[in-house]
């Protein structure tokens, strides 16, 4: 079943971690990311993760193209339990002082590990063009535990 | 940490779930799949989990342009426990009887539903040119209840 504008934004702002793509010069590059979803944007913050050679990679991306897409999606070995939701949108990336004391703070919010050790950026700010999202059934929508 | 191909591999053959990422007309274009791998590629069929509307949107996309990346990842709280394999690949599209018998041979080996309930394609096939792998340390290599 398709989900409607409302349904993909609780789903996708209730997940902890999302996949970000980009398109590099290889082709499609796709990261995890923990991010929070604020309005119509969803805010990411390059951090301290000990990141593998070409960590870079996203932001050289989206400067290249802005064009970007981000999944949530949940699984389960019980496939009534399926869905994902697809945030396609337009990337920018900042190194403002404003822009990464905001970003901070929406991800401490969601993550303790950026209370005590807040993300030094950049940020990158995706602005939400469309949503599209799919569920197995409506038991897939209801939150854990509300059976 | 990096992760050497051995790693990468025997990672990204334990998840359940993958997501591919195309490029399409419109940007990267991203899907949850399920898949097998076998030896070099990575095998997914196209079943009858109800798709919204925008379904074969993987299939033109890789018919356009056949670089994909495909992406599994172990997400925790605990972040000492993340880890993500990228492969990244070249895929095919095939209707082919003798690779559609193949990948629900393979599928159904790692998905009980697909057993009773085989896909009935077309078949993603995608050939992986590179693994790379990074996790947050040693202890989220192990197999869980390891410990």
């Amino acid at each position: 079943m398709k989900l409607d504008d409302a349904t993909c934004r609780r789903l996708f702002g209730s997940a902890r971690v999302a996949r970000l793509g980009t398109i590099g010069p290889n082709g499609p590059h796709l990261v995890p990311i923990v991010f929070a979803l604020h309005g119509n944007t969803i805010v990411h913050a390059v951090d301290q993760k000990p990141k593998s050679s070409r960590h870079l990679q996203r932001l050289r991306n989206v400067t290249g193209d802005p064009r970007v897409a981000v999944l949530a999606d949940a699984y389960d070995d019980d496939w009534s339990q399926l869905w994902w939701v697809r945030a396609d949108g337009t990337a920018s990336v900042s190194s403002a002082d404003i822009d990464l004391t905001d970003a901070q703070r929406m991800l401490a919010d969601r993550y303790r590990q950026y209370v005590t050790t807040p993300p030094q950026g950049p940020v990158v700010a995706i602005s939400i063009g469309r949503w599209t999202g799919w569920a197995a059934s409506e038991a897939a929508l209801r939150p854990p535990g509300s059976t």
